[in-house]
């Protein structure tokens, strides 16, 4: 920049370049502690004498814009940051109709948060305590002596490759049939279903789903403009009859979490899976499959996911992801779907942000390669499922219910008996415990007498007193009603 | 699912519990491996006798399909998975107009692609073999010592809180005012200019650039349907008469690469800065300014970024990376902008990955605050600065030129002297040289005689060798030019 200086004739050259360079300065271009080029080198650039330049840094010295250190060089003092008033923009007034929704939409914004101390029912993350940190260091390292500087410099929008084939393989594992079939890495489940949704629906759409459902989909699908179709579920599960009825040729998916449904906790029956495809089969609708915390399932009792049951079909696209239960903090999920669709949602992806880190996708592919994941899957299982029954006979014991809901997993869903959600989290909220109202999970709203019960991250003696109070509340609440 | 089972009178029980277990495996809804119930625990699920049980399960057995391991259970053999004409969709006619575009927009799928053992110009990635790994593993370690296993669970959509802290402060060394202002951790430069454009423009808006510009923010542009207005850039970088002339009140904002502008190289004068500026404040047009690359200038003739020439105005928006120098497949970048603004596009980025890898924003805080990135930058601005000057002197000497631009940075850009860079493209391929064609950073596909040059990971000896071939290639096309 030094070199765009215009000499005038009206002045002394060393002032000139005094005030060219005291201007830089002030004007916040020449950051404190830059190093000025030497006198010498100065004067090459400006094409001027060098004791003129002497002269003018003598000058900038003189008004402490400068100083020498001997040997190192003259550098630019600290300088005070421009506070002149520059444009100010209404940012209120220039927001994009996507970007009000999606802060509308944001309960993150809206609804009451954990505060520190709290007895907390409203998280679903896993518990980071049971994570194995040993493996986890052991994963890097291997993973970064293995595949050296490589996984640090740009990778490709797929995937990493090791990853990818090794999830391809765990697919196979589920009974999946994995011909024609190809994977995208993607920043976990919620990246999933919008780079799905960007691909295969226009604004107006109609999309089917079960009511209630996962809360992050909703705001997705409603981001996305779609008309959202809700199936009912209850006590079963999904209602096979409200689906059938509600077929139509111009769905453009349905979205579905068989296995720990949320908020509901439910594990679809390998029946109605059957029943669900082969419905949505007739009227040529394809089907998101959110295979959620589908490991957290029992060996023994575990039901294949409804990719398993497309075979060769291509209408499945399924979201995997092992947020939920490992290392969310890394967000890595995966698309699994029909080939040449994967090919399209790459270029999405590398259009949104390039690729998933690979730093991120290495460690995971080793600690999934090491078997570490399997052991640690088996580990955790049992300390949820103790959790899992703890809460749900607490629960039965203590909150007036119509019924509770929840096959193992992570939560539980409670339909209470008379009382709104709202109010009991109101009182239960001074009380230090919080949970999850069943409204936001609810496409119309419903769900007021409903509440979702995470307790992932709750320790036992929290649990039993956590849920004491709950039925305390809710019990004054009754009380209440009675008394009016 | 085992309790699912009715039972009619028209078959042995045993029987029927035998097809209806080898229908479950053969629909693969229980993969291989998976454990059953013991003949205990199955008659007590199915509420028949043991015996019945045992009897199924040694029909089952008979036929392969289940085998007992003793003392441990009885498991599912391996079983075929299904390969039943499942639903096909039709994906090419399903694909939403946004996924067309950006699969067409997509150069990954349309320009020629390295391959292995040719001499490339086409990247401008880092060089990975100049990557201080023994630093990175020393960040990961502390990272993971200071913050355990809080970074490895779901963490905030703003960014991590400490790596926050530290480029606020950052900003503020390079003069940037940072009142009012705020920072959200985005998954590189890409997802940060997506997040924005989604945030503060709708379909059909006009957005101004230079032209030519970034590749990849030309089909976001696209992609968000912008009506998008480039300024030519020449020799003497963004022609500020035609920046002037093209001003009008309805532009939605500016989208600027001050520092090593891509694919030109040029880096902006402050006082072009400090004009540019001006011309859009006129108009109250935004500045989403390209942070990209900005590292890479010597400390002695560093030019503070446009940011710091608007004070406590808030009508700049940066982007900043780091991925062009430092691992790039970390994939982490930030917006900093006005407090407000950042407050919504923290929803627009919740809404669709929930937050950045922590771990990654972890790990790369430990690695900047421990002073490693600085001595990291202090090395790689002399090596690469050797390479430029290298470059530059052997394409002025064999490249039959109009211009060529470039101030440092990691890539030179050549206007050729009568020769479409095609052609040229075309030949040196097949001698195993690639570069990139220059009209693909055009906004009307102009730049038909350009190419951009980047070196970065080139080795001085790949670079003497491949400037000679498109030396004399170029030589080739213009003698036959003659020739006929």
């Amino acid at each position: 920049m030094f070199n765009d200086i215009k000499f005038n004739k009206r002045q002394a050259i060393n002032v000139q370049v005094y005030n060219y360079i005291k201007e830089i300065i002030e004007n916040g271009m020449l950051p404190s502690g830059s190093k000025l080029p030497s006198t010498r080198e100065m004067s090459i650039i400006m094409k001027i004498s060098r004791t003129t330049i002497m002269r003018a840094y003598e000058l900038l010295n003189d008004c402490n814009m400068i100083y020498t250190v001997k040997g190192k060089g003259t550098f630019v003092s600290k300088m005070d940051i421009a506070t002149n008033n520059g444009l100010n923009i209404k940012w209120g007034e220039r927001i994009s109709n996507f970007a009000i929704n999606a802060d509308e939409l944001d309960i993150m914004k809206h609804e009451k948060l954990y505060k520190k101390g709290m007895i907390s029912f409203s998280s679903i993350a896993p518990d980071e305590s049971l994570f194995d940190i040993e493996e986890l260091k052991r994963s890097f390292l291997n993973s970064i002596s293995i595949e050296g500087k490589k996984i640090l410099n740009y990778g490709y929008a797929r995937g990493y490759k090791p990853l990818i084939n090794f999830l391809m393989k765990y697919m196979e594992d589920k009974g999946v049939n994995t011909k024609g079939k190809n994977i995208l890495i993607t920043n976990g489940f919620t990246e999933g279903f919008d780079i799905v949704l960007s691909s295969i629906t226009e604004n107006g759409d109609k999309i089917l789903c079960e009511n209630p459902t996962h809360n992050t989909a909703i705001k997705l699908m409603k981001l996305h403009q779609l008309k959202i179709i809700g199936i009912d579920v209850n006590e079963d599960g999904i209602d096979i009859n409200k689906l059938d009825k509600a077929m139509d040729n111009n769905i453009k998916a349905a979205y579905l979490i068989p296995s720990y449904h949320n908020p509901t906790g439910m594990v679809m029956s390998y029946k109605k899976r059957e029943e669900v495809y082969s419905i949505l089969k007739k009227y040529n609708i394809p089907i998101i499959e959110d295979g959620f915390n589908e490991e957290l399932q029992n060996l023994g009792t575990h039901i294949s996911p409804i990719a398993a049951i497309s075979g060769e079909g291509n209408s499945v696209i399924y979201i995997g992801s092992l947020s939920k239960i490992l290392f969310p903090g890394m967000r890595i999920g995966w698309i699994f779907a029909d080939d040449k669709l994967i090919d399209i949602l790459e270029s999405v992806k590398r259009s949104r942000n390039i690729h998933t880190s690979f730093l991120d996708q290495g460690i995971l592919y080793e600690y999934m390669k090491s078997g570490s994941f399997e052991r640690y899957i088996k580990r955790i299982r049992n300390i949820y499922k103790e959790k899992f029954e703890l809460i749900r006979k607490l629960a039965k014991d203590y909150i007036p219910h119509k019924f509770i809901l929840g096959d193992g997993g992570l939560y539980i869903f409670i339909k209470l008996d008379g009382i709104k959600a709202r109010d009991l989290l109101e009182r239960c909220y001074k009380r230090n415990v919080i949970f999850m109202p069943g409204n936001i999970f609810y496409i119309n709203d419903s769900g007021e007498d409903t509440i979702r019960i995470g307790f992932s991250k709750t320790s036992i003696e929290d649990i039993k007193k956590g849920i004491m109070i709950i039925g305390e509340e809710a019990k004054n609440i009754n009380n209440n009603h009675v008394g009016y």
